[in-house]
Parts: C-alpha cells; sequence; structure tokens
C-alpha cells in the first residue's frame, strides 16, 4: 500500500441537524478524534428566517452555509482533539442525508443565496423529511405504472416524494422563476464536494437510489413532458452529469477548502455518499443478507444482494450502490427518533420532566427506565409508527400515526412504550417484505444513534427475532466517510478491503428473549392488520384528513 | 298549595368525586345557598385504602361512609351559605350516580364495614365506572340474545357491565364469600336514603334502568341459574324489594340524620333518584323530543318520549323513567370531561402548564383558548372517545380511545380539541340513534359542569346542528333532587307543575355555524366509519389488547 503505517483520513458525516468529522487512521480504523458542528438554521420547518414567512406543513428546508460552517468548524476541532498533525491527513470523504436537494447556478451557488431568491422557500434547500411534494409523486407512480415504465420496480414499485423528481417537479410548479434561474439540481452530497473540491461529481449512489439512473438510463424526455410540458427538459438541462462511483476520489482538496479545514491542498475527496450507506462498510456488513439499520431521526435499511430482485416498497436497488460487484438495496422508515423526540416534546406531563430534572436522567433516559418494568402487552397499546408518513413498505407520506388502546388509566410511559414497540414492527415488516421477495435477511446489525437504548435494542431483537450485531463505532457514518476516503486516497484497494481493516461490530450482543417473542408475535399481527388497513386501501381516512387539514388552512389563510 | 310561600327545600347531589347541597326556594327555584364536600377517598382505582394490594386494570371503588360526610358536611354548609332557619326546609332530595352499588347486610350496613371484609375489594362500593364485570355482561347479553328475553330490547338489546346484574354476577364469581354474606345488593341511590329516613325502599328509575325490572318482573329464576346455578337466587334473595316512585315520600328525616343535617327530625325525604334523570325538569325539560345532555365526567342523555320505541344500544327505556306519563329514554357516554381531565394530567407537556400558572387559567382554559383559534379540520385528526369503553350506542366497555392523524407538528392543543369534537361525534352517533328510531330529537339541552366551556358548546353545537339550550343552573342535579323534595313534600302537585315553576333554561345559547358544520359533516362521517369498523366487529382488535393486557398483568404478578 503506498501510504505510511500512521496515515490518517478525515471522515465528514453530514445529518439532519450537525455535521461531525472524525479523525481516523488508515491502517485500523482507530479513531482518534472527533468534532460536532450543529447548524445555525437546523431545520426550517415552520417560518423563513429571512422573512418570518409562514411555511405550509410538510415542508423541511436547510441552509446551505450551514454545511461549510462545519468543514470550517468541525474538521479542525476534530483534528485538534486528535492531537495529530493535519499534515498526515491523507484524504477527506462526506456522507450526506439523502435526498437532499440544493438548487443552484451553473458554479454551484445556491438559490437562496441570491438577493432575489431570498425570500422564496423554494429556492432553499429541500431536506430529506420536506414530505410536500406529494402530489407529485403520486402523479409520477400513477404515470409509470400506466406506461410499465421498467425502473419502477427497481424503487419497490413506488418512487418517494422525498427524492429528485418529486422534490424537482414540486419546484416547477411550486415556483417556475426558481426553476427557470436553476442551471443545477444538486444532491447536498455532491454540493458539499463541490465546495471541497471546485468540480462537481454526481455520485452513483443518490443518482441511483433517487435519481432514478438505471441501466446508464434516467426516464425518458417523453415521460417528462406528459408530467408536464415544462419539464421535459429536467433531466437533459438539470439533472444529467458524469457519474463517479463509490471510493472514486472526486478530486483535490481546493485551496479554499484547505484554508477552511487547515488540510493539505491537493489531498484525495472522495464522490459523495449517503449516510446510511457507508455505514455499511464501517460496520464490516458488506456480505449478502447482512442488512444494517443505521437508527436516527430516521431508520434506514441498507443490504447488499448478490441478485436482483424486486422487493415491494423497498426504496431501491442499485447496482454497486453499497459494494462494488452486489446489488446494494436500501429501504427506509422515515419517522423513528424523530417520533421520540415529537413525543417528549408534545405528550409528556410535567411531572416525568421534573423526575428526570432531579435525577439528571433525559425524560428518554427516565421513560426508557420505566417503560422496561412493564411486560410485552401490558400497555394494552398498539401504535401506527407513521407520524412522518411511510416510506418503506408504504411508500407514502399522506399516511400518519395512530394510538389504538388508550384508556383513563394509560400513561406516558405506555405510549412511549409503544412507540419503541411500533417501529420495531416497522422494521419487522421491511425484513419479511425483503424475505417474502427472496432476499433473505440473516443478521440485523444496528449503528446509529439509538443504540445506546438498550431497551429498544431489547425490543428490536424480540420482535424480528435475530440476534442483534451493533456496530463497533459510536459515529459509524463519519468512519464509513474516512473510510471511502482511505480508498480514494488508494490506502485501500477497495471497499471490501478498507471495511475488513477498518470496520467493526459486535455479533449477537442482543439476543431474543422466547416469551418477549412470543408476546410481540401476537401484537405484531395487531400492528400488520392495522397496517395493512389503513396502509392499503382499506379505509384511506389518513389521506383525506391531510386533504381535510390542508384545505382547512388554506381557507383560513386566505 | 298546602305550604308557606317561603317554604325551602335541600337538594344534595352526589357524583363521582363529591357531593353538592342546594337550598332552594320551593316558590319559584330560587338558589339560595350551597355548598360542596369531597370525598375522602375519591375513587379508588389503584390501591385499596386499607391494605394497599393493588386493585386490577377496570376496577373503580367508594367508601359509603364518605357519603354520610357529605349529609354532616356540606348540608349544615349549604343552610349557612343561604342564611335561612333550617326550619323552614321542609322536605330533602337525593340522586346518585348510578349503577353504582353498596353490598350490605339486613340492617343495611355496609360489608366493607364489617372487619372481616375490610379487606376484600368486593365489599366495597362498586362505583358506576367499575368496568371489570365486562365478561359477566357478555354472558347475560349471550345468553338473553339466545333465549330471546323480551326486556333485552328494553335496553337497546345488550346490559351494561356497569348494571346490577354483571356487577352482581362478578361479585358472586369473584368473592363468593362476600356475596353470601350479602343480604341486599342496593343502589347507592337507595342506600342514602336509607341512612336519611331508616327505611330501605328501592326507586323505581334505577330498579327500571338498572336493575333490568320491566313491567314489574326481573328476569326469572331460570335465567339466572343458566348463567351460574349459584346466582339464581339472586333478584329472589337479595335485590327484590318495595318500588317507591319517582317524587314519593320515602319516609321521614329521621333523628339521626336531623342531627347530621341541622335539619327538623320528620320532614319529607325523596325516594332516591338519578343525577341525570332529575336535571331533566330542573331544566324545564318534560317533553318528548327535549333530549337533556348532562356533560360531566361522562355524560348522560335523558329523554321522555310518548311512545315505547327500541331504540339500539340505548342504556333503556322505562316507563315513568323521568316524568310520570311517558316513556324515560337513557343514553350515554361513559367517558367525557373524565377524558378531558386524564388528557391534561398525562398527555400535555410543561410548556401549557407553564403559561396557564402564568396568566392564572387551568390547563382546560388555556388549551381551550388556544384550540379556539382552530379552522374545523385543521388538526387534521379524528379521535373515538372511547378511554373509558363505550355505553351509547355499543355498549362495550372493552373499547378503548383512538388518535389518528398524529404528525410530528401535532401539538397537545390539536388532541385536545379533537378530543373535544370525539364527545361530540359520540353524542351525534346517539342522536342519530334516537331518529333512526323514531323518537326524534328535537332540542338539545346542556347540563354539567362542561356548559362553562363556550368553546366545548360551540363545536357540540356545529357537530350535532341543532341550536344548544343550556340548563338556568349551575347545579342542575341538586335542583332537580330539590324540586323532587318539594314534590314528596307536597308543596307540588307533580313533577311537570315542580318543573314548571322551579326549572329554567335559556333556549339557543348556542346556535350552529353554517360552515363549521359542513366541515364536521365530513369529520363525522371519518368517525362514523372508524366507530363501525372497530365499535362492530370489523376489526375488534380492541377486545384483543385488552385480554393480551390482562394476560400480561396476570403473568407478571403470578
Amino acid at each position: 500500500m503506498p501510504h505510511e503505517p500512521d496515515a490518517l483520513v478525515v471522515g465528514v458525516d453530514f445529518g439532519t441537524l450537525s455535521g461531525r468529522a472524525v479523525v481516523v487512521r488508515v491502517r485500523d480504523g482507530a479513531e482518534l478524534g472527533t468534532a460536532v458542528h450543529e447548524y445555525r438554521h437546523g431545520v426550517i420547518d415552520r417560518a423563513l428566517p429571512a422573512t418570518g414567512a409562514q411555511l405550509p406543513p410538510d415542508w423541511a428546508l436547510q441552509v446551505p452555509a450551514d454545511y461549510v460552517d462545519v468543514l470550517r468548524a468541525a474538521v479542525p476541532a476534530a483534528i485538534a482533539d486528535a492531537g495529530v498533525d493535519p499534515a498526515d491527513v491523507i484524504g477527506v470523504g462526506t456522507d450526506f442525508t439523502a435526498c437532499t436537494m440544493v438548487p443552484t447556478t451553473a458554479d454551484g451557488t445556491p438559490l437562496c443565496e441570491l438577493p432575489e431568491f431570498a425570500d422564496n422557500p423554494h429556492a432553499y434547500v429541500k431536506l430529506w423529511r420536506h414530505h410536500a411534494a406529494q402530489p407529485q409523486a403520486d402523479r409520477i407512480n400513477a404515470l409509470a405504472a400506466r406506461l410499465g415504465e421498467k425502473w419502477l420496480p427497481r424503487y419497490g414499485g413506488l418512487i418517494s416524494s422525498e427524492w429528485e423528481f418529486a422534490k424537482g417537479l414540486e419546484l416547477l410548479e411550486g415556483a417556475p422563476e426558481v426553476y427557470a434561474a436553476m442551471d443545477r439540481w444538486v444532491e447536498a452530497a455532491d454540493w458539499i464536494v463541490w465546495r471541497l473540491t471546485g468540480t462537481y461529481v454526481r455520485n452513483a449512489c443518490t443518482a441511483g437510489y433517487k435519481g432514478i439512473l438505471q441501466d446508464g438510463q434516467y426516464p425518458s424526455r417523453e415521460f417528462l413532458a406528459e408530467l408536464n410540458p415544462d419539464f421535459a427538459g429536467f433531466v437533459a438541462d438539470k439533472l444529467d452529469h458524469p457519474i463517479g462511483d463509490l471510493g472514486d476520489r472526486a478530486g483535490g482538496l481546493s485551496a479554499e477548502a484547505a484554508a477552511w479545514t487547515g488540510l493539505r491542498e491537493g489531498i484525495a475527496v472522495a464522490v459523495g455518499n449517503v449516510d446510511a450507506h457507508v455505514t455499511a462498510p464501517a460496520a464490516g456488513a458488506v456480505e449478502p443478507g447482512q442488512m444494517v439499520a443505521i437508527m436516527g431521526t430516521s431508520t434506514c435499511h441498507v443490504m447488499s444482494g448478490a441478485e436482483l430482485r424486486d422487493v415491494p416498497g423497498m426504496c431501491g436497488v442499485v447496482d454497486g450502490g453499497i459494494v462494488p460487484g452486489l446489488w446494494g438495496y436500501e429501504a427506509g422508515q422515515s419517522g423513528v427518533g424523530d417520533i421520540f423526540a415529537w413525543y417528549t416534546a408534545n405528550q409528556v406531563p410535567p411531572v416525568y420532566h421534573e423526575q428526570a430534572r432531579e435525577r439528571g436522567l433525559s425524560v428518554h433516559e427516565l421513560l426508557s427506565e420505566l417503560a422496561a418494568e412493564q411486560a410485552v402487552g401490558e400497555h394494552g397499546l398498539v401504535v401506527l409508527d407513521w407520524h412522518s408518513g411511510n416510506r418503506s413498505v408504504l411508500v407514502d407520506h399522506e399516511l400518519s400515526g395512530l394510538v389504538l388502546g388508550l384508556t383513563l388509566g394509560t400513561t406516558a410511559v405506555d405510549v412511549y412504550r409503544a412507540l419503541f414497540e411500533a417501529t420495531a414492527f416497522g422494521t419487522r415488516t421491511i425484513i419479511d417484505a425483503f424475505t417474502d421477495a427472496g432476499v433473505p435477511v440473516t443478521e440485523l446489525v444496528i449503528a446509529g444513534g439509538l443504540l445506546r437504548n438498550p431497551l429498544l435494542m431489547q425490543i428490536y431483537a424480540d420482535v424480528v427475532n435475530l440476534p442483534l450485531s451493533v456496530i463497533g463505532s459510536e459515529q459509524g457514518p463519519a468512519l464509513g466517510s474516512a473510510l471511502h476516503a482511505a480508498v480514494a486516497a488508494g490506502a485501500h484497494a477497495d471497499i471490501r478491503a478498507a471495511a475488513a481493516a477498518m470496520g467493526a461490530a459486535t455479533r449477537a450482543a442482543y439476543v431474543p428473549i422466547p416469551a418477549n417473542v412470543e408476546g410481540y408475535e401476537r401484537l405484531f399481527a395487531e400492528y400488520h392488520e392495522l397496517h395493512d388497513h389503513f396502509g392499503r386501501g382499506g379505509n384511506e381516512v389518513m389521506r383525506r384528513l391531510r386533504g381535510i387539514r390542508r384545505a382547512a388552512r388554506a381557507g383560513r389563510e386566505g
């Protein structure tokens, strides 16, 4: 290997609320230092900071300058934390939330930074969890199904409102002047690499999973024109761009980015990537059947498979989407930690907040401790975990959360535990869909911040009835990005080799408890029946309520 | 009329948490003084005070001595508040929650006051909202339906777990030694009159509505034997007793009770009655079509009708059950104010508690004020108001609450408003059942503590699409009891005459707003579909969850 024994790489993980940098030793994956920087504007989902204008429901925006601040703040801080010489760093890798989209000019300037668009919400970054493009997604899906588009089964039969085409069509139809001014419709994953190198390279992962690039082709001009005549040139004019493979070198670190980060100009910068997908090799999970669930605000499930299969409701399957030579499968749950956080902020009475404060615990820690005392089924509740819609397997962001079984004896602890269980049932539903489609799941590997909750982990083990492995790193995505940086810098031959040297997981960290497995089998049957009733057309009340809500708000404002 | 122009009566209303006495002028119903006394033991639903022993779910007990304390404390305090001479009081009337049952010895001593039974929860008062006898109610209903018992349609086709027979069978099967020691199974409404007069008189109202006394007959010995051979003598041995009509004189005030209350020995004490039923004349609502909804912890709907009809899911129809000469119909919602109270105690985060405290409001007042700013449908939620089961029209206490439409943007205010609406939909469902059965409802008269919430009242007017009248008194049941006291004392010829002289209501206090009526029509359609799906066998998940919960708790304790 053409590198020094103690060569270092930096991985930077851009999450929903903050960015994290980690300094990693190429030889063995040792994490030497880390730092986090929170986005100044966080998630903009109520009012635009520039003007205070209210946003409609389901909107979620970000400010791109917040991402650059992570490079300026977190990277030097991580180097300082590691106490190493920045000159020893031979490469930088990044990963991002997806599908998070930036509308830019030809040189990559975000449109929201142009004075004429600062007050237009469509000119901002549309975060992955921006869900206002569901009407556009519905039309894309209906048309694709009617025309029998051959790419549709690659996405479980449904394109998400979170992705490039639905958000692009929403932009055209919601703000045609912004759409007209936009030269490039750029994944944030690629935008940050563009900032680091001065070069725009479109990464194969998001192009495949979020951009409907399959077998080298996008949806046709005719297809786009039928959606909206003005959308015909979307691919040719705004989207199409040379593709970089995962682990490739996108370019060298620019002088400007070297100044931001304190790293050497010209070192390798890896092609952009997605938080979930880089985490699989960080957990050493690069073989078929090893599903990695990255559990944070949402959960993303990634797994490689030897063969191409159509899994209903999966997010997508992309050739080499995770590891070269295998089909990369992706699925997901659009709300997990987000739901728990919403719950503690909005539905937990003062007594628990006070008790947590007195005991020096977070409310989550206290509720988890109390919920752990319960037997399976004791709370009498079943929840549908659709507070943020359903990504897999229903791919419908018009769905919403449901709590059933409430009594005058129900406590906040009861509902909290039922929310945990509901997200586990959601993962179980995804695993069943893969197994039923001939892509068997043999191991569930957990990564992400939620693995620190032992009650949640035990519930998952009991519900899916599989031993749970947990990733060895507390910062899986950042480590995964570092691993790709090492490959881009030529320090490891490929991602598999880098995963073997730098990745790690603890096997069977949680083992199913037979009595609980049995109890959850009964509760899962109830979840499953409600899931299909409300999610597959038995009663479309959730969709109708969204419509009623939109009309009520429009009527009040109009 | 054989009474002085300024003759007075005292009405005492025994509620779920407290008793209230009111001093009323016979001539015009003027309320001169009032006082409330809270039950020392409140509702016992978690642990038995005597031993600390945990109660199973769905239990709700009371201590009979707490009722006597109301006579000792609240009656003298009301006299003092009125500043009148107690010698001017010519009669006492009472009303009670129902069906609330006291197991006693032959002299009326409650079994829980015997040392040998002080630690047995079955020896205590089983409050109306004790819901643990559902399995017994199910068996009664199944058998009655199979045998085509002719009394069954008089109760909407279903006997409630709250009533005398289900609770009596539960007592036999749960504690045969208590059942064996019990000489009388007494409505608390009659037990308190027994305490006041020294004489046991069984009132026609509860005997008809809760005791299955129809056309002078109870269910047969053969029927009871088939439920359980040891239950064959239930009516003959424990229940049957001479009946007193509403407004009749049960007896004279005993020396002991005169000492407790400070009133004259020997004055008239009216036959016992039920809180809801006495309220109808207090609101002047004694004609067919005038439905009175007494809205408190639960809601009871009472209405007189000229003809006998079978209304599916009504609680019951009793000849002269409210007003002599008319059929008295009753229906109800087992949780209303209880649900709002549970919600503010268990699901409202600190920010609202703090804001309410700062502004000197109750949490209810604050949430109502904030909820009033919303347009109909804006919260995107539909709730099933079954947290305490469903009395009418489903008569099933195994049902439970449901919240549907939750998102990460849902606030506690949103859910609070949706709970208000759900209870209004529940009332609408009852009104529709009466109208569909040929007992049309032409006016809805609101009584009870919840009438003080203007948002709630407007929602009810909009949902039922009828002008709302509100009772003129803040203490409708106590006034209604006073009115019956006046009849028992011979001061008015009958209940209609007393209602004309002493009752009052404000007509059309809330008028439907057409745009809201239209909006709620859509939301009610959603409620209705969920109501029938979960309440009429589409998905019996709520019943199954109760079973799972019971088994889980038993397993943990066993």
